[in-house]
Formats: C-alpha cells, structure tokens, sequence
C-alpha cells in the first residue's frame, strides 16, 4: 500500500470548489487503484482566516507543515477582493515558494481536442508549450522599499535579485526536462537589450549551462517579442525557461491561448524534495463565482494530475491526463468558460467516470 | 512657411529602408501642401557607426542634437547581430529617451480594416487600444550591477526605480489623452500582488490621479492577466497605463494582434516640448531582409503620422492617416508580412498615391 500525506488548502473565493472536486477525484483513483492511499489533512490558512486572526497563517505555519511530513501540498487560489493582494499574497503563497525552496515553477501549455483557442486555425497551430519559470528569487525576491514616503520626491524601489545558483538549477532543470521528455528545443526568454545587469548575466548563464547540453536545441527571444511569436507562431514554441515575472506573465497568455484559465495547472516544485512541493490551478479566486457551482474545475484537477506525475505515480498520471482529455474532447459537459452550462459537480462527475 | 526641423537616424538593418520610405512621403506632403516644409538632417549614428568609432553615437551626441534645434527626432530600429543589445541600445536610444525625458511612450494598437489579426471574430472584436507608457524609469532605470562576477556566489541586481514625479506625469498624461481623445476607461496595469514596493506605490499613484479625473472611468488589471485580456477580450481595452517594461510587452503583443509588427508605429514624448520627441516603429532591425526591400514600412509611416500630429499638423496627420488606411483596406498592395509580395517601395508608392 501505497501511502501518500497531503496538506491541503482550499484557500480563497472558488478555491473550496475547485479542491473539493480534485479530493473527489483522488477518492475515485484510490477506489479504482486498491494500492494507493491519499491522506488529506486540511488547512484553513486564507483570506477567511486572515479577518479572523490577521495573518494568513500561524507565525510558525512554515514549521508546522515540514513538522507534518506532507508529501505536496494542494492549495486553491490565493487572494480577496477587501485584502490588498501583496498582503494575501506574501502572507502565504510566496512564502511557500520561498521558504519550500520550490524554485520551478512548471507550467505546460497545450491546447487539448476539443477545446477552442482565441487563435484562428488552431489546427494549423499546434499548441504545445512549457514553461519553466525560476519561482524562488528574481523580479519576486521581495527586496526594496519606499523612501519619503507620500512626499513629492517619493522613490520606491523594487530590486530584481539574480543569483547564480539559483538561475542555473532552473536553467538546467529545464534542459533535464525537455531531454526526459523528447523536446527539441529550449528557448530562453530574456531582456537583456534594456536590462543590462540582471539579464546580461541570465543570458551567460543560459549560454553556459546551454553548453553543458550539446544535442538540446536553443535559441533566445525578447520577452516582449516572445508575446508576439507565442500568438502568431505558437508552433515554433517548445519549452522556454523564464524569470518570475517573465514566466509569470507568458503562462497567463499561454493559458488563454489554450482556451481558457480555468484548464490551466502549475507545479510549484523543489526538484530535490528537501521540501514538499506546491500544485495548484494558476487562474485567480474569482470571488463573483463563488458558491455558484460553476467554476470549471480541470484546472485543479490536473495540477493534482502533476502532483501524481511529481509523486512518480506515473501511471495514475497518465490515467488521469487521459481522463481530462477525453471529457475535454467529448464536449458533452462544459463549464462557463468552454461555453457550456454544466456545473463544477458535473465536470468532476464527468472526470470520474472517465477515469 | 511652416518649417520643421528633423534629424533622421536611418538607424540598423532594415531602418535605412523604412526611413527613406518616411522621407519619401514627407516630400510628398511638402509637395501637396506648399505651405511646410521638413528640413531633414541625417545621422549616421548606428551599429555601423560603432563599428567604426567604438561608440553608438559622439560622447556630446545629446549636445550636438540639442544644439541642432530640432523639432523632432525620426529613429530606424536600433540592433545589430554583431554587437550586444544592451550596447547599442544604451549607446543611442534608451540614452536619447532618458537625456530628453521622452517620458511617455505612446502606442496605438489599432486593426485596420483589411489586415488580419491571429484572432478569430474579428470583427466581433474591434480591437482600438492605447498603450501610455512609463519611458523615462522604472525597469529600465539602468540601476544595478553585478558582484562576485563568474563565482559560484555571484549576485545580479537591477532596481526597478519608481519616482513620484515620473509616476504622476505619465498618469496625468493618460488621463489627459482619454478625455481629449474621447476615451471611455483607462485600465491600471500592475503587478502589486507580487511586486509589493513599486507596485503597490504605482496603484497608490494612479488612484490619486484618477481622482482628480473623476469623469473617466477606471479599472485595474494585473499584467499577467492583462495578456489573457488582450487576447481573450479585446474589445474590453481601450487606454492602458503601464510601466516601462509592462508598456514594452504588452505593446508587443497588442502589434501582434492588429496584425504585423511591421505596422506599429509608436511615439516617445517629451509632452512639454523641453527637448524634441522620438518616432519610431516598434519592429526591429530585421537583419535577414536588409537589402530586399520587402520590409513593411508602414510602421514607420505611421510614426511620422504621429509626428506630423504632436507638432500640431492636424490636418497632415488626418490626411496620412487615412492614406495608411485607404492602402490597407484596399489591399491592392501587401507586404510580405501582410501576406502579399510586394515591395518596399511599392508600398512606399502606394501611400504616396493615396495622398
Ligand atoms: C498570485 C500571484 C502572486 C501569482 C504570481 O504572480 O506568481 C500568480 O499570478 C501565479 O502566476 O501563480
Ligand atoms: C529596443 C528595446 C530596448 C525597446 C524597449 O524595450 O523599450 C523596444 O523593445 C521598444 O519597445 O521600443
């Protein structure tokens, strides 16, 4: 028997429904698959728990998850509409990047069958990207601050802290993946036309971890540029490997390309699992949804499909991946955002049977 | 007489082209209207210029160009596969940005009727969006440096510098610009979740503003999500106001959905006319088809349109515009970006006529 301990955090606005379903579907692979065990011990650090204690988690919530001995964590979106988001945001999400050392951030970008793109001929596109984006430094370390404060000569810096340990793991984490999983290309998305310091010093050590990977296909593009070629020639994109704020704001046009935010997964992962890592959905809270059953519920369900590809459960994995395809391709039951009717209960229903 | 004085930088790759296609339509206009007259020095400052002399431009550059009076700067692409990017954009235009405080970079993104966008129903999205960008800061302070150089422990920094003066004058500008231009909403583009010192200054910055416009509607989007927008929902933007580096991307692929880059003009203004203000199209140099004359040079058309309407050429500004219009609605003559075969030239010729 195969036994696996999971913090999970339904978190804020649809989060609760959207994890609900994804336990739902860990129950049915646990019935269907005598040998595997999913124990779910959940968490309610939130913007709920924040009006009730005024922090998003206990001072020492870092400590009591590694106490815990959890496998990965599941966590729903982060963040309230009467919370400043930097407060939500830094009071739990980010410090667990950090803190957990989850330095990739993992997000894979393919348009299934059956599912429309904004794109026009989809069928001639292709789309089937990966990003890998560093997670734990860079335009997100955190470091700066405000002087003079309200005053007309006002300066408020935000420092973008590079370092080279942590850009190489995440460069050579992406090369690792795209060789384990038949890529041909790794394009690395940089800036370093404007930002000579930081981004200067990204593209050597792309160069040389690049080097260290002689039958891996690169080339190099603009971030700005790269918005461009991501909806004009989606096709000519493989895997690319990005800073925070750089992966951050691709996989949310990537995820649009690919139809909607409401399928789109992300794994935060620390590689060498010192540290649990974090899966979870990469749309927002979406506070007007909630309690209506209708939040498409695939995007959690197949960050959980990570979590098990992460746990080396490979063939649940791939059980799963396959169930999310076919309930996309078959149509039959369609969330709000596919332009169906159905329900978030109905989708799940759907993914459990398919499985 | 009205007479205008202009320097021209033919610039890189493909820039001598496009310029001399800009030129050859002032000329035109001079012809149909004997009333003004565009004097036009060139500069030969450029990655060829480097090549000989070691540097982008003169050490008194900024000097010689101020003391030269012009009325208005006229700019190539700037870049070259031979020299570094941040060399020669540090050494010419992100110098001339900064030394003649162009603090707002501004970029319409409009579909022209005639030019396909990669999106589907276009015509259900009547994509007419305006870029307001920080240009004088923030990302691209050019603050930073490098420590520890080639160690195991090396740390890259770049500060994303913030002031309030900067701040507030490029939201007035947004501002001012929605009510002149008839504008219905001017969107905040952010990332304060995440990036909690310059971030959350800039929200504060812009709701202090926005107060002082109580009759334009606001609304605020992170960028991440601001791509997902762009794509997904077109027709919901229309001013946007962003940072350095946010107003560079997203400007990118507002090109890419209103069809080319080869036809996205933009302006970088010194609104209180202290120094002259840049034109100059947003593509780059384009190496591979220098010489071919198959470059698009309506972007760079469009930038002079833009000129002719800052230096208060209303009229010339109305009559190019529609003359850019007439040619792409037609589709008589299309570039190869455009999915036609004809030339530079060719297209340069059609304008022309349509004058
Ligand atoms: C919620 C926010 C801080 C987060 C980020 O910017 O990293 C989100 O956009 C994401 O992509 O996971
Ligand atoms: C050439 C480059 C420095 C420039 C920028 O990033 O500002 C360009 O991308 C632009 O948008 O004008």
């Amino acid at each position: 028997m195969k036994h696996f301990n999971l913090a999970v955090f339904p978190a804020d606005g649809i989060g609760p429904e959207v994890i609900a379903a994804s336990q739902q579907v860990l129950r049915k692979l646990e019935q269907l698959h005598g040998g595997v065990r999913f124990a779910c011990r959940e968490f309610d650090w939130s913007s709920a728990y924040y009006h009730k204690t005024g922090a998003m988690m206990p001072a020492d919530g870092l400590q009591q998850l590694e106490a815990g001995g959890f496998d990965a964590l599941l966590m729903g979106p982060v963040g309230s509409p009467a919370i400043p988001d930097h407060i939500t945001l830094w009071g739990l999400l980010l410090t667990i990047r950090q803190g957990f050392d989850q330095y990739v951030n993992l997000r894979p970008m393919r348009l299934l069958t059956g599912v429309a793109t904004p794109l026009r001929n989809p069928g001639q596109h292709p789309i089937n990207m990966v990003c890998i984006r560093e997670n734990s430094e860079g335009e997100y370390a955190g470091v700066g601050g405000r002087l003079h404060q309200g005053k007309a000569w006002e300066v408020a810096i935000q420092s973008i802290v590079f370092t080279r340990s942590a850009t190489e793991r995440v460069m050579r984490f992406a090369f690792d993946y795209a060789q384990q999983h038949g890529h041909r290309l790794v394009t690395n998305v940089t800036k370093s036309n404007s930002m000579q310091h930081n981004m200067v010093f990204w593209d050597e050590v792309f160069q040389q971890v690049a080097a260290q990977y002689p039958t891996v296909a690169t080339d190099q593009q603009l971030v700005d540029s790269m918005t461009a070629r991501m909806v004009s020639q989606p096709e000519t994109v493989d895997v690319f490997v990005a800073s925070n704020l750089f992966g951050d704001i691709l996989s949310d046009l990537g995820a649009a390309l690919t139809g909607s935010m409401g399928l789109a997964p992300s794994a935060n992962l620390n590689p060498e699992r010192q540290y649990p890592s974090l899966f979870q959905a990469i749309h927002g809270s979406a506070f007007s949804l909630v309690g209506k059953n209708v939040a498409n519920p695939i995007a959690s369900i197949w960050s959980v499909q990570m979590m098990l590809a992460f746990l080396g459960e490979t063939q649940l994995a791939a059980q799963l991946m396959h169930a999310i395809e076919t309930v996309l391709r078959e149509q039959c039951v369609r969330t709000r955002d596919l332009g169906g009717t159905s329900s978030t209960t109905e989708m799940t229903k759907a993914v459990c049977q398919a499985l």
